[in-house]
C-alpha cells in the first residue's frame, strides 16, 4: 500500500492535516509520499509534469478545496488511481467534508467503506495554424475558450464530430463534463447534470444572437472550436479548469472530446448528487 | 414479411401514400396492414388500446408528420418493432423527408439501407391518494404537468430516486426524453441532447422562483412529481406527448423513469442530430 | 374624512384587524364603510362591479396580502383614490407589514406619514371576430394569454402600436407592468423593473423557437395580441392579474395599455424597491 | 450652418463618400471641416479630447457602422449636437442605410426631414482605493466590468442609489442604456428596450449563483459597482461601449448614471424601433 498526499501549500489547515495524516500512516506501516500543489503561474503554460511515479501510488488523498481536486486529477491523469479529497477550502462537490477528521475518513477510505465514483474528464488538443497538435490538456471540470487579453468579442464556428452545428460571435464558450456542470457551465446557463453522464455539455457564453442554446453530446463525440476567422489582434483566450493556458503558437482549432480514463473519486458518507445540488442550489426560495 | 401502415387520416397525401404503397407491397407479395391515428379525443383518457397483433409486424410504416410518429410509437408500445416516419406534415425531427418517395423508401428499408435508431422512451405511474398507481403511460417526448383547467398556479415537489430536490411554484414541469429535448422542453429553456442519451431531462415551466434549473439525470433514475400541496381547486394538468390526460381519480403523485424497451426508429439517408439541428435552429442569424 | 376598509373575508386576522379599525375611526370621528373581497368566481366574467361611490372616499385601507391589493384596485379602478395595504397574508411588494399594528398605521398614513406611489396599471381591451371591443379589464399587475382550457399550444403575432414585432408558437405571453415584473412575469424570465417604469413588459411564455426576448416598450404603446390563427378548438385563455377570465364571445385580438390613471399606493416606513428586491430575491446565495 | 464630418478611417466607401459630401457641401457654400475615428489604441486610456470646436458645429455626419457612431457620439459628448449616422459597415440599430446615397441623406437631414431622437448616455466616474474620482467616462451603448487580463472570475457588490442590491461572483456585469440594449446586454440575456427608456439596464455576465436577474432602474438612479474585494491579483477589466480602459490607479467602485445631456441621434425614413428588432431579431423562425 502506497498513499500520495496533495496538499494545498497555501493553506494552513490542510497542512496540519497532512502532518497528522503522515503520523498515522506511519503508525499503521503505510508508506506515503507528500507533494504540494505548485503556484498557478508554474503550471499554467503546459500540463503537469511531475517526478512522482504516479501508478506506484494505490491512492491519492487531496487535502485543500475543489481547486486542489482539480490540482490532483490533473497529476493522476490516466492512471485511474483513486483519488479521496478532504474538504480545507470552500465546500465544493468533489471533496467531501473534513468534519468526521483527516484519519477517520482516511482508515475508511482504506478499509474500503467509500463510495468509488468514475467521473469523465475531457481530453483537450490544441491545433495550430499549420494543422497540428501542438499540445493535449487534461480538464476534469471544463475547457473555456473566451474573450482575449483585450476583451474583444470573438468569432468562432462549432463542429461536432465533423457536423458544423452554427457560427457564433459573443464571449466565447464552455464545453464541459458533467463534473463541470456545477461550474462554469452554471454561471453560463447550463443544466445539471447526473455525475454519471459521459458526453460533453457544450454552453455558450454571451453569445450575440437569439440563436443558441446549450447541447449536450454523446460520449463519443468531438466538439471541435474553430477560431480561425479571428485576427491576431482579437485572439481567444483558453481555460481549462479555470486557468488560463498560454500557448507557445497561434491556435487555430481546439478539438474536445471524453478522454479514455475517467477520474476516480472516492466518497465518503456519500449523500448523492441530488441531495447535493438540492442543499446547494435549491435550498431557500422566497 | 408483414407491415403495418399508419397514416394520419385526415392527412389527403398521407392517405394518397399509403394507397400507393398499398399496391407497392401487393406488388411485392408482402402482407400488410393499415390503420389510422385516432381523433385525439378518444385516445385522450386511457393509452391507446389496439386489437392490432403489434409483434406480428416486421415493420411500421407512418405517414404523416412528428404527431403521427407519436401515435406509432405509443401503439407499438413495449414491442421494439421498428418505425420508418415519413413526412406528410409539418416537418420535424422523427420522420424522414417523403422527397424520395414513399415507394423507394419503403423499399430501401426492406432491404435494410437505412440508420436504426434506439429512442429512450417513458413509462409513467399516476398515483392516486391512495398510492395506488391507478394508470400508467407511454410517451416518447415528454411528461409536462402543468397548471390545470382553472389556470391556477400549481405547488409540487421533486424527488430524484428517492432524494427530495425542490418545492417548487409555478406553470410545472417537463419531464423530457433526449427525442423530446426538442419539443416542449426546448420551449421551456431545455438543452438541445443528443438522441443516444438515455437519462431523463427535467426542465421546469415558469418558476416562481429564482432557485431553479434545468436537471438531466442518469437513465435508472426515477423522478417523482409530487402534487400533493395543491387542493381541489387547483389541481394539476397532464399531458403525455402534447395530448391531456384526464384520469378517473385525483392524482397525488406522478412517477417518470426510461422505459425497459426502447422505441426504434429509421432513418432514411440520415444527416444526423448535430445536423438537423443546425439546419432546423441555428442556421439563419443576424 | 371618509374611509373605505376593503378585507379579505376568508382572512381571521384581516378581519380582526378591520372590527379594530372600525373602533379606532369612529373614536377619532372619521367616517368609514367596509367590505369584502368577494369569491373568486363572482367577479370572474367580468370586471368589478360596485354600489359603492368610490370618489366620496378618501382612502381605501385593504386588510389581506397582494391578492386583497389587487382586489382593492381593481374597485378604486381610475379614481386615484390612494390605497393603503397592509399585510394578513403572505407578504408580497404591494403592501405594508402588520408589525406596527393596524391603527398606528393607519394612523400615520391619515397624519400624511406616509410615501405616495403612483403605480402605472393597465387598460386591456377584448375585441371579437366582428372587431367590436366587447369587454375592457382593468389590471394592476399583469395580463397573460395563454394556452387554453385543452391545454393546446396558441399562435399569436404580436403587434406594437401598429407594427409588426413577431408570430409566436408557445405557452403564451404575459404583459406586466413594472408592478407586475416581481410576478408572473418574473417567472416566466422577465427583469425585476422599477416602480416608476410606466411602459409595457412583454415576456414570452415558453416560446417554441429560440427568436425571442423580452421587450420593454415606451409608456404610450399599445401592445396587440392577435389570435386569429388559432382556430375554436385551439382557444387562448386570458388571465388578468391572475384570475381567468372567459368572455362571451371568441377573442380575436387583445389591446394592452398603461391606463390614463395611476393607481396610488401608499407606502408605511417604505424601504425602496431595491431594497425589498435584494431581501425577497438575492438573498441567501450558496 | 457648419457641418464636422465624421468617418472611419480605414473604410474606402466611407472615404469616398466624404469626398462626394465634401464636394457637395462646398456647391451649397455650407462649411465643414472632416475628422477620422482614431485607431483604439489612441483613445483606450482616457476619454476621447479633441482640439475641434464641438459646439460650434450645428450638425455631425458619422459615415462608418455602429462604431464610428459611437466614437461620434463620444467626440460629441454632452454638447448635444445632433448625429446623422450613414452606414458603410455592419448595419446597426445606430445608423442609417446608405442606400438613398450620402448626398440625398444629408440634404434631407438639411431640410429638416428626418426624425430627431434623444438618447439616453452614461456618464461613468471610476473611483480609487482614496475614494476620489480619478476619470469620468462616457458612454452611448454600455459599460461592463469584467473578468481581467488574467481571467480569474470577479467578486463584486452592486448598489443602486445607495441601497445595497446584491453581492455577485462571475464573469462581471454590464450596465446599459436603452441604445445599448440591442448590443452587449442582450448578448448577456437582458431585454430589448424602447429608445425612450431613460433608465439603466443592469445585466449579471455569468453569474456563479441561480440569483440573479436583470434590473431596470429609474432614470435617477445611480448603479454602484464596488470592487473591492478582489485582490490586486484578480483586477477587473473595464470596457465602455466595447472599449477596453486602462485606469492608471487601481479602481475600487465605479458609479453609472444617465448623463444629463442625451446624444441626439437623426433618423433617416426612419422605421421605428419594433420593425427594427423584428427584422433584425425576430425575422426567420423555423
Amino acid at each position: 500500500m502506497n498513499i500520495l498526499i496533495i496538499r494545498n501549500s497555501a493553506n494552513p489547515a490542510a497542512f496540519d492535516a497532512s502532518m497528522l495524516l503522515c503520523a498515522y500512516l506511519d503508525s499503521q506501516g503505510i508508506s506515503h509520499r507528500e507533494t504540494e500543489t505548485m503556484p498557478l503561474s508554474m503550471e499554467s503554460v503546459q500540463d503537469v509534469t511531475t517526478e512522482l511515479d504516479i501508478p506506484s501510488f494505490d491512492m491519492v488523498v487531496s487535502l485543500g478545496g475543489d481547486g486542489t481536486m482539480l490540482h490532483s486529477a490533473r497529476l493522476v491523469g490516466k492512471h485511474r488511481v483513486p483519488i479521496l479529497g478532504i474538504n480545507f477550502g470552500h465546500l465544493g462537490f468533489l471533496v467531501n467534508s473534513s468534519e468526521d477528521g483527516v484519519v477517520p475518513i482516511v482508515a475508511a477510505a482504506l478499509a474500503g467503506d467509500v463510495v468509488r465514483e468514475e467521473r469523465a474528464n475531457l481530453h483537450i488538443d490544441l491545433i495550430n495554424y499549420d494543422d497540428e497538435v501542438i499540445a493535449s490538456r487534461f480538464a476534469l471540470n471544463e475547457l473555456a475558450v473566451t474573450r482575449g487579453e483585450l476583451g474583444r468579442v470573438i468569432d468562432f464556428d462549432i463542429r461536432i464530430s465533423g457536423d458544423y452545428v452554427m457560427a457564433m460571435r459573443g464571449d466565447g464558450l464552455v464545453v464541459s463534463t458533467a463534473t463541470g456542470s456545477t461550474g462554469y457551465a452554471l454561471s453560463a446557463g447550463g443544466p445539471l447534470v447526473s455525475p454519471l453522464f459521459k458526453g460533453l455539455i457544450v454552453v455558450p457564453l454571451a453569445p450575440h444572437t437569439l440563436l443558441s442554446r446549450t447541447i449536450l453530446t454523446d460520449s463519443s463525440d468531438i466538439v471541435e472550436i474553430d477560431l480561425e476567422r479571428n485576427s491576431e489582434t482579437r485572439e481567444a483566450s483558453l481555460f481549462v479548469d479555470g486557468e488560463l493556458i498560454v500557448p507557445d503558437e497561434r491556435i487555430k482549432r481546439v478539438l474536445v472530446r471524453k478522454s479514455n480514463n475517467p477520474t476516480v473519486v472516492l466518497r465518503y458518507k456519500s449523500k448523492g448528487f441530488y441531495s447535493a445540488i438540492s442543499n446547494t442550489f435549491f435550498k431557500v426560495g422566497y
